[in-house]
């Protein structure tokens, strides 16, 4: 199914095709310093016949700020969409040590068992940029990444955090598109990316540490009360009884909120991936939840809700950015901010100002 | 301190001054139909002197969507601004029938008691169209109302969520310049206005009611993670030993929240307006957070943030107000709409070409 058996089929793109005098190890030095363009309907025909390292290469045109690259990606993006969306989409976030990585792997290995074929997408900025490509690292999940009916890919380095949640969203089209019927959203649960990925998934789990003390200043406020279920991590050998004992505390703790819009009632499970317990009973949840959320219709609503909202964010996204970036702007905005700060003008005087400064 | 001595010595401004020959019943009957607009200097003078009549007046032209009442209100702000900041902001939410207006009227005139001067602002927009302003209304808060030393404002029908909290934002500072150290922002916690309060609020309330039913199908979700402290309503009579439960296990819930960025641990208190019980000790629970806060430098850094938030959010607003309020843009980005609904088109490009149509 996969790899380069396709591959070698493909023509290469016109803009950079090779004299015919250039030999086949020249060809195969270039490829190996930086992969040839090909051409729209190369890639479109290679993610369609669930070539992964097709996929690859279109995500990262996605993720290319060349004009170039991102011309090619969105015509392969378009021809894709309409073989997108078939897929369940599963946000799964977790501060660093709560063992996402181990989770995904116990999960992702049924699934595929099952005969699913699963796309891993990890966001995750941050610590791209201080630590490496930490999330998503495939020495992490060896197991599935060796698995054909996998494709796990980090999010780039160096990458603000609204960006890769746009490209990430982009990527799911092409996965689906691949013929991955399950896409994980891997996100850590410190920053700012929980909204863009609840924003972009079916269903958000959140992954949480027994013993609720140190481990919990990390997370975000907020998170919780976002999750459709709850997985108390490592609930094996001495830390069995410590798991259940949370898991009945965060049960508990979410019977006081009000009921999500979805009207599903989240769960809290003590799960383990050492041992495999209540792995497949955490599955059987979502699996219930889609069920309840199709039946109801929240699920398609949901979907077109998310539509629309990366519709509008896109587009004042992009409206910011054209007017931050002028920089006559930006001295004028620093010496206001800074007027703002010190209570010598009010906000609102001051962004009168500087948006009177260019006629708005 | 209050009323109309101070108002019938200010003059009238030059654009609205009355010919020599109009009798005083007749400025009366034209008074009472439509207020003059007075000077800058008026309203500022009569705000510092604590004029709660004047106070409205400004308030009502910073409402105003008269380009004329913005101009003075904008000055009133700025030349307000350099004594305000003084007072103590207290962001007051929970559900129609959570006992708001008793609960305010109980703290408010234990406040006034000690010396304090109270202002309620309230954000409503949504009740404020669909039933008339019920919130803040005067009559449900009677007690409070006589006094010389509160102000209460209700939030002006039929506006925007976004419109109506700037304003009330503006309206925070001319209060401060009045004398009101003590401001109440009291909102239903079942909309979007909550997180727009937040941020304008050092302290955030959330009233609950015991029983935790049905009554919690109407607040929003989120809504308890960014709460400095809750307290349990009509904890009095047959209801004591249910708010005592309820606040037991609120408490126990919280504990499982990761610890805000204040440092300060969120309490939930049973409180009674009927029998006074807790309200002293709800109010400690505020200055408790206050001297910890700014003890730390959180207060102070949370004001800077807030109002760097404001201004930022004025530039974005007004930016994207500019954007979709042109007429030719409003049919095109309809049907852009429709296109990625039907997932014709993918959010990204759909911005992208509307983007694209006005050169962006």
């Amino acid at each position: 199914m996969c790899g380069m058996k396709n591959e070698t089929t493909l023509h290469v793109q016109s803009g950079v095709q090779m004299p015919a005098t250039v030999n086949a190890d020249a060809v195969r030095r270039l490829r190996q310093k930086k992969r040839a363009l090909l051409s729209v309907e190369a890639y479109v025909a290679g993610i369609l016949s669930g070539n992964r390292s097709l996929l690859g290469r279109a995500i990262t045109l996605i993720e290319s700020t060349l004009s170039a690259h991102q011309a090619i990606a969105e015509q392969v993006v378009s021809a894709c969409l309409p073989h997108a969306g078939a897929s369940l989409r599963l946000g799964i976030t977790g501060v660093p040590g709560v063992g996402k990585s181990t989770f995904i792997e116990a999960l992702g290995k049924q699934l595929i068992g099952q005969g699913r074929r699963l796309a891993v997408l990890a966001i995750d900025p941050s610590s791209a940029r201080s630590k490496g490509s930490i999330l998503g690292d495939k020495t992490r999940m060896d197991k599935l990444a060796v698995s054909p009916h996998v494709f796990i890919r980090p999010s780039p380095a160096g990458s603000s955090l609204g960006g890769v949640a746009a490209k990430t969203r982009e990527s799911i089209i092409l996965c689906e598109a691949a013929g991955f019927d399950t896409i994980f959203i891997e996100t850590v649960g410190v920053g700012q990316s929980e909204t863009l990925v609840s924003s972009m998934v079916d269903f958000f789990l959140l992954l949480m540490l027994s013993g609720a003390g140190d481990e919990l200043q990390g997370i975000k406020r907020g998170i919780m009360e976002m999750a459709d279920s709850i997985a108390i991590t490592k609930a094996d050998g001495e830390n069995s009884k410590q798991a259940q004992v949370a898991a009945q505390q965060y049960k508990n703790a979410l019977h006081l909120f009000p009921m999500p819009q979805s009207g599903f009632l989240p769960q809290v499970l003590p799960c383990s991936a050492l041992s495999g317990k209540n792995i497949p009973q955490l599955w059987q949840l979502v699996e219930k939840y889609v069920a309840q959320t199709q039946k109801t219709g929240f699920f398609q609503r949901k979907r077109k809700q998310q539509a629309k909202y990366w519709l509008y964010d896109t587009i004042n996204s992009r409206l910011q950015h054209k007017f931050y970036e002028n920089e006559s702007l930006k001295s004028e905005l620093k010496q206001l901010e800074h007027q703002v700060l010190q209570q010598e003008i009010s906000p609102f005087l001051a962004a009168k100002k500087i948006l009177g400064s260019f006629g708005l």
